[in-house]
């Protein structure tokens, strides 16, 4: 959004300035198109250290001052040891998790992180990363790194923590239906006009069956099950139902028959109505029939599913399912990414999961993520694995009201963190030097 | 709306003036706790004649400016014969005709009307009249007379006219449902809650069958079937769908099976969303599932229909038929209204028609208004039945952009309503004096 450019660029200053507080010897603030991007990089002395390249972001989504209860959204205030505020938690906490784990290594009296360290912290991740895929082509030297570590994720609870191992794809379209030419008096037509609310009403009620599966046409052809031994860890993490909606707020567990929640949430796609608009739903009503309506739709994506596929399954199900008495126009917005997944043997796997349980003091499960993120764009462009590594909990309330994060969370996943950082360095090392 | 108060004394004073300009010797305005109405009075010299009290309305409805091709909507223009701008058809150009068929009595030499006139031009009716009973309440011997005639209707077009004969009533609903306690990031939890407007939707689908009727139990159960002779006539009446599409702009004709257009539009009721909205539908979207989802709905009613009645049929239908998972709440608005017929064998209904085919030429048929206004109300507290005369227009475009209004069917309603006061008057008067 063009007036917060100037927010977005006190944001990155802002970053760019504590990277050098902390020691990093090099940090540069990058342009782009749209927010700008902060680079960070602190090579290791060991040259036979990996290098690691660490993906957030710093920009936020929108916030309503007068849902907030806890505080304005950007006046952050900490009470009863949670921080509230836009951001606090998606994903600027998660940020400062990284910089608390150098920080605390540094003071174990090392020079330097045991690890190459490298941060790229985007500016627009939250309007889906337009401008990300540029930057990485013409920064992909700076970039190069043995794997990749995405920090924009949540964990299941900070008594049951767990490795995020993959994400969830995203498409967004836009459906808009028209009835009359123009906006007409509903007390003189009603009951013989083609009404666009109720045309897309009635597209939207057949989007989910009975059993709650989304009834587009050869949308499950490319969904992969997970494996055995995955799914039913994640119906073992996800068990507590209550637990589950107390903190995420939902109160009630909908979705797709036979499936735990954590499935459901993590290896199952989803189709989700996000807003809706027709008439004088705001302000004076003109009591009229409307000319259109519109709805915006976000599609949850699991490996191995295609976005444009997706998306021509989808325009070809509202042509066919569409009253025949209204027209309509589908967007598929080109802002696009697919589901993905760490490669379920890379080797830092079972190292992270390990320093997550010291780090928390819990043994760490294994779980997905349901929201999207560049990751498989990182992976593919530079050709490297990406793992996750996130503090954020349901309770945080991302893009809501009140978001939050919690302090002793933010301090277990800097242990975690620089407990990674050391142990990842000495199983690179040649054993004749142990 | 508090704003619009001085706009809408101003218009009140404006037409008071206009009222004293064409010679009624009693012309005031009445304060309610909305906008305020104009009487004006005017007694006929003949104590036999009888006393008429004609309806109508000097509020308007909100309108977009931007919205607006031929002018803005409070800077009317003439042009190509039609007046544009907002009112100009609903209802200030109906009551500028009742001025014109007056003054033009008044031309004819004489020095009173006919028949004595009352005038009550309420100031809110756009907002169903909220204060109107109790204004008729405080003043019911003020507006005593032999029948009322309600002009704020529409006819069935300028070559073929129709007097009007009905009108239906109104029922406004708000339907608020309601998922998770507060928006919750899409991408955390889509595909597991319970999304408000995937509810709402749902619901809205089922709201009229596939039949084009109205699912809502017992709806029907005390609509009256027109007489053979009235649905002959407004089918003949409406036949042209072609004609009716390219005036009313509604691009198809949808609706109950096995009913003409014209018993569609005036003898069967019918339920229209007017209204929704849920999750960022305007401005920055938060990606995430609302909170809450809004539709607001219109009923039309017909004989017998009870608006109370009615109210509790879709009460129970929602509870029925709303999905378990979500909350909800349904506001019945106390403004409501039946449905009104004048008394079929009105003697004045026939001097009317005749009158309507001499002012515009052709002969005049029979229909009834879809819309909605205090008939049944004016009826009842005065104990007088209802006639209306209207000359509205599908094609004037009421409570829409490019509100408009013909000049020469103006010109020919003020025809209609001076011939009509004429007869009225003759046939009152005892035959031994004629």
């Amino acid at each position: 959004v063009p007036e917060h450019e100037p927010d977005l660029q006190r944001s990155a200053n802002w970053l760019a300035g504590a990277f050098r507080e902390t020691g990093f010897p090099t940090v540069e603030v990058w342009p782009t198109d749209g927010g700008p991007a902060v680079f960070a990089e602190w090579p290791s002395p060991d040259p036979g250290a990996p290098t690691v390249l660490v993906y957030s972001h710093h920009d936020v989504r929108a916030a309503k001052d007068e849902l907030w209860q806890q505080t304005k959204p950007f006046e952050p205030v900490l009470r009863d040891g949670r921080v509230y505020g836009r951001g606090t938690s998606d994903a600027k906490g998660q940020v400062l998790t990284h910089l608390e784990a150098v920080r605390a290594l540094l003071a174990l009296e090392a020079d330097a992180p045991p690890v190459g360290l490298k941060f790229v912290v985007e500016g627009e991740e939250e309007v889906g990363s337009p401008n990300f895929a540029d930057l990485i082509d013409r920064c992909r030297d700076r970039l190069d790194a043995d794997f990749v570590v995405l920090s924009d994720t949540l964990t299941w609870s900070a008594d049951r923590p767990a490795v995020c191992v993959g994400m969830r794809g995203l498409v967004h379209a836009a459906l808009q239906v028209r009835g009359p030419v123009a906006d007409v008096h509903a007390g003189a037509v009603s009951g013989v006009a083609p009404n666009p609310i109720a045309a897309l009403a009635a597209l939207l009620a057949r989007l989910v069956d009975d059993e709650g599966r989304v009834a587009v046409p050869g949308f499950y052809d490319d969904v992969l099950e997970g494996s055995p031994e995955e799914r039913r860890e994640l119906a073992e993490l996800t068990a507590d139902e209550a637990d589950w909606l107390r903190r995420s707020g939902t109160r009630a567990v909908v979705g797709e028959a036979g499936r735990s929640l954590g499935e459901r949430l993590y290896l199952r796609p989803a189709i989700e109505i996000v807003s809706i608009l027709g008439g004088d739903a705001v302000g004076a009503s003109r009591g009229a029939i409307p000319a259109e309506a519109t709805a915006m739709l976000q599609v949850s994506l699991v490996p191995d599913q295609d976005p444009q596929r997706v998306g021509d399954q989808l325009r070809d199900w509202v042509a066919a399912n569409i009253a025949r008495e209204v027209d309509y126009e589908l967007t598929i917005s080109p802002i696009m990414s697919p589901a993905y997944s760490t490669p379920p043997e890379h080797p830092a796997i079972p190292v992270l999961r390990e320093c997550m349980s010291e780090g928390f003091g819990v043994p760490a499960g294994r779980m997905r993520n349901s929201g999207s993120g560049p990751a498989a764009l990182l992976a593919q462009q530079l050709s490297a694995p990406v793992l996750f590594f996130g503090t954020g909990l349901p309770e945080d309330n991302w893009h809501a009201d009140d978001e939050s994060m919690a302090m002793d969370v933010l301090a277990k996943g800097a242990t975690t963190l620089a407990l990674f950082w050391q142990r990842i360095a000495e199983s690179a090392r040649p054993r004749e030097t142990q």
